[in-house]
């Protein structure tokens, strides 16, 4: 408890500058990891994850032995907690463009591990369809970039009674939740929306569709319709910290959902039983 | 010159939190206005804008008053400078989600004039059309938001030879440039791009169309296709510190633009007969 909660560019601080392109345009990228017994789960994934933006804007990627003995400085005192990694391309520039030479910064915070009641997992939550939609561009689809106001304003239409929102993007498209990525059941197949033109490819999406592959379960990843929700025999959400919630009600669209249904209980036990499922044991 | 460069929340500093809400999702507004002899030029637009932006996003607005003695207080020594308002959603909430009660954090940095050639606008900019292309969400058009990668990675496809790059929306609509936006003269017909999907409503742009209502000038904004820029008699960029840029080239489109045409110059000379125009009379 006594260590550091927040490492700039590896030196205790907890603030960036002003003119940061992180602040100024959002230019750059995140991961959101947990962290069990003070250590980071599923690195490779998120450092992948990571790598990929880094190519697609145009950063350095940073070394990943200095970002993991970070996120261990931070989580080690820790039974539980998330750690949040933020690489901005640094202040400089002229504008919009950036300077030729690019001097990343590097946020890494350590937050308290959220208090969701453990029955989101067990028995499942209300959900609604969000009206903001998510623009497409494929140019930025896929990567977990700084540009978040789509997510914002939509997180900011749930009410105390939905626990997440799904969106769909501006061609009427599902795409994902406000914070985690969807997984449908239809005709008995596991069914997510493919994310080339929008959405973020989450951690736990991969270990999902990595798990799913492995018990021998068809799977799809393709567009998904509205209209496909009403005929789902199971929905549930998914990101690296919440592990899986299964969807019992998206109001107005589905209001009895098995939640647990059996594929999603199947996936989620298989996580369980490989230690990839991110609260723990309990 | 020993005055501050930089205010936040009204108090001399030149950093953020690392947890602010700006940094992690982009999630503000932000205006670059141009001051003269001391003064910030068109703070009414500037500030409507603003508060367009806030409404939008939900965001309490900022007290004009208190703004406008912060920009002046940054610029009273200055001849010619550029000061910069950032005002995001400052720090807390549960990820994506606001808190309940919304502190924003508030930015004004002062910046140099930029040394752009006299002949910019006096005889026009050589200009790309970008591949990085512009997603469309009504929700987000028209403001001045902090999400700003896309603009960012059109901005890095600009080389030496161009001074400018158009974009066009992923439907294939010309919508503006990097960081100013576009006019045509079509058919002797002032035209600009609606902004109802997608890009950001300038405060030149509309002081253009008062300037051209005034001088009885047709103009229409709407809708344009791609192809209609190689029909364009004139092209002009223009925004709150640059005043107007004529187009005298889009590689591959219009290699041999009047720059300035009869249209832009008139524009420019209204403009700068009324004090509007960013530079000075130089």
């Amino acid at each position: 408890m006594s260590t550091a909660r927040c490492l700039v560019d590896g030196r205790i601080a907890d603030t960036v500058a002003a003119t940061d392109r992180g602040f100024a345009y959002g230019d750059g990228l995140f991961e959101t990891i947990a962290c069990r017994d003070g250590r980071p789960l599923l690195l490779d994934h998120h450092f992948a994850r990571l790598a990929r933006g880094c190519a697609r804007l145009g950063l350095p990627v940073p070394d990943p032995a200095m970002l993991e003995n970070e996120i261990l400085a931070l989580a080690t005192a820790e039974a539980r907690c998330v750690v949040k990694l933020v690489l901005s391309r640094g202040a400089g520039g002229r504008g919009y463009r950036p300077a030729d030479e690019v001097r990343p910064t590097r946020v890494i915070v350590r937050h308290e591990w959220p208090d969701h009641p453990h029955t989101h997992a067990s028995r499942g939550i209300s959900s609604i369809l969000c009206a903001t939609r998510l623009g497409t561009n494929a140019r930025l689809a896929g990567i977990k970039h700084l540009n978040r106001l789509e997510q914002v304003l939509a997180s900011m239409e749930l009410g105390p009674d939905a626990q997440e929102g799904l969106m769909l993007d501006t061609h009427g498209h599902v795409i994902e939740g406000t914070r985690c990525n969807l997984f449908l059941v239809i005709a008995a197949r596991l069914v997510t929306p493919a994310l080339t033109d929008c959405g973020v490819a989450g951690v736990m999406r991969a270990v999902i569709l990595e798990h799913a592959a492995r018990l021998g379960m068809p799977a799809d990843v393709r567009a998904v319709a509205a209209h496909e929700l009403e005929r789902a025999e199971e929905l549930f959400l998914c990101n690296a910290i919440i592990g899986i919630w299964p969807v019992r009600r998206l109001v107005g669209l589905c209001e009895h959902l098995r939640a647990p249904g059996p594929i999603t209980a199947t996936l989620a036990r298989s996580l369980r039983d490989a230690g990839d499922w991110p609260g723990g044991v309990t």
